[in-house]
């Protein structure tokens, strides 16, 4: 068989601000690979189906001497994030043609992943559960939050917590997660569309912070004694300033400078101490040992049973990724994105 | 026996910026006391020996309305704080005429303490450890460096802390407790003769935050594993900035901010998500009941026997109280203040 086209979504330049497709990211074709006689060297070759878009890439779009948590991308190579692909071909016993994986993929059309040891074989509880739950609700956003809330919330019942992004696949699965748990949840989000799918799932109050002054929430709801903040800036010195006793403070995200902002002071810190709260940063990677095959056994069978909710914003064709990578940027998805890239 | 003077130290008016003598405080003569006839109701005399002058006393002179961890102090009666007193009468079997009490005493030259059951019968290891250390190094202060360091340091030998306001009462006992542990020290202060005791006491690098900027210090000696924060605003920010991985973040103090000065706004709070730190804060009344009596056994061994070193600033005389307190919101004070109210 001939050599077929092999779509890419490159990273070309590093932004200063929103990373603007076109200039930040770029669709290429010029790639070709052949399907059936690309050498393997004991790896798989894999057709990407669906792919996640996280707030947390834009992160990678930096100067490689830049440290940080992860390294950036390089400059003319492929993005690269979560995904569910397909097998196509394998020369490693643990895959098979046929198989989905889940674990870092390129943003291409095809790939021979380096790293086969990061990928994870998905057999879905219920097949009613689309693949692509596995890259939100069942997948690191929702690992992010069981995780993070098992770990350092102290969760008890009848206590209050309080949300930002809680439309997103994190904090969602935050007010799920609460709302099982037995608290109160306030909830914000930046559009009314995602305030009324925070009520939906549960949330007992949800905001637009738009046109509501978390603020003033806060202080009539509140206080809180858990914050999972997802934005930082003016909404996590706000939660500080509402923070009741030994409240417990996780910060997962800081959207709210991802994008060139100039950092916000928070001039509430003083109350960290006054109330003896306590704050901690919450990364993915550092509890999968001790919780991974447990939220697999749980969050996977919740979803498919209905339960737990989940939502997701569709962008078809990785020639739109750059697109839906801005859009997550900027709050202007309405869930969970995900790219499809094939059906199957 | 005729009635004696009781002088007593007063809050007089609450204060806007620094707590100024004859104004925010003032000292009274005009009350007497029968130390024969003044009846006790089951409660004991207690003449004063030596106060404790803290900066936390300064969040005690806010408004009444104001909520904070502790009750503010009432207008026109004595400002009170630890204290180690002599039992003159006593009409409860706990206290025997002569004991040493420590607790919460009023600023007054005698007093019947309403509630006697936060009074502790002292009891010294060595008797040439004298009384005033109870009020710091074995007293309040000591205990928060110690419960603190406990309970959130997670101290592993080679790692690196930074302590703020390491010569005071609470900074140096950390300081020690940290070379104990294992680790590397560094150490600020507000003068060249604090930076000096922080060095005898075995910090490895010291400096004087006023003619050297924390920022560089860090930068070259850092990323720091721990900060214990006496301070808060422009210190905290630059030890997130200079935070390593899984940081901890100790916040005991914020006395840049105690004196009316606006709150400084923190801009480098990503950095807890990225390095993924824990920020608690401390109070030593959280942790006594795990704490205390172990902090007994252990500390006043080490500081009467030299192991540990401590450091004191008298001030002789309640009328000269107002001028300990201010100096100590001021940072004018060259190690703990104590008031020496009477010597026996």
């Amino acid at each position: 068989m001939a050599p077929v086209k092999n779509g890419r979504l490159l990273f070309n330049e590093i932004p200063t601000g929103y990373p603007e497709p076109g200039k930040t990211t770029v669709y290429d074709t010029s790639s070709t690979i052949d399907l059936e006689n690309e050498p393997l060297n004991g790896r798989i070759l894999v057709k990407t189906l669906v792919l996640s878009v996280d707030p947390y890439l834009r992160g990678k779009m930096r100067k490689q001497e830049t440290k940080s948590y992860n390294v950036p991308f390089f400059v003319n190579e492929p993005l690269y994030n979560f995904g569910i692909g397909k097998v196509v071909r394998s020369e490693n016993p643990t895959f098979k043609p046929g198989d989905h994986v889940y674990g870092i993929l390129d943003f291409s059309e095809y790939s021979i992943p380096k790293d086969t040891s990061q990928l994870r074989v998905i057999v879905r509880p219920e097949p009613t559960l689309p693949f692509s739950v596995y890259l939100g609700a069942a997948g690191m956003p929702g690992q992010t939050s069981y995780y993070g809330w098992k770990e350092y919330a102290k969760a008890k019942a009848g206590q209050t917590v309080f949300v930002s992004a809680a439309a997103g696949p994190v904090g969602n699965m935050i007010v799920q997660l609460a709302k099982q748990d037995g608290l109160k949840v306030i909830a914000s989000a930046g559009s009314d569309e995602k305030v009324k799918f925070c009520k939906e799932i549960g949330a007992d109050v949800a905001f637009n912070y738009k046109t509501t002054k978390t603020h003033d929430v806060l202080a009539k709801e509140g206080p809180i004694d858990i914050y999972w903040d997802n934005v930082g800036g003016p909404t996590l010195e706000a939660a500080i300033e509402h923070g009741a006793l030994h409240a417990r403070i996780i910060i997962c995200g800081f959207i709210s400078q991802y994008n060139g902002e100039e950092a916000y002071g928070i001039k509430t810190m003083r109350n960290i101490m006054t109330q003896r709260m306590s704050i901690n940063g919450v990364l993915v990677f550092d509890h999968h040992a001790r919780y991974q095959e447990e939220f697999y056994q749980v969050i996977p069978k919740k979803l498919a049973s209905g339960e737990f909710r989940y939502s997701e914003d569709v962008t078809r064709g990785l020639e739109n990724g750059g697109e839906a990578i801005l859009e997550v940027q900027k709050g202007l998805n309405t869930a969970k994105k995900v790219i499809v890239v094939a059906d199957s």
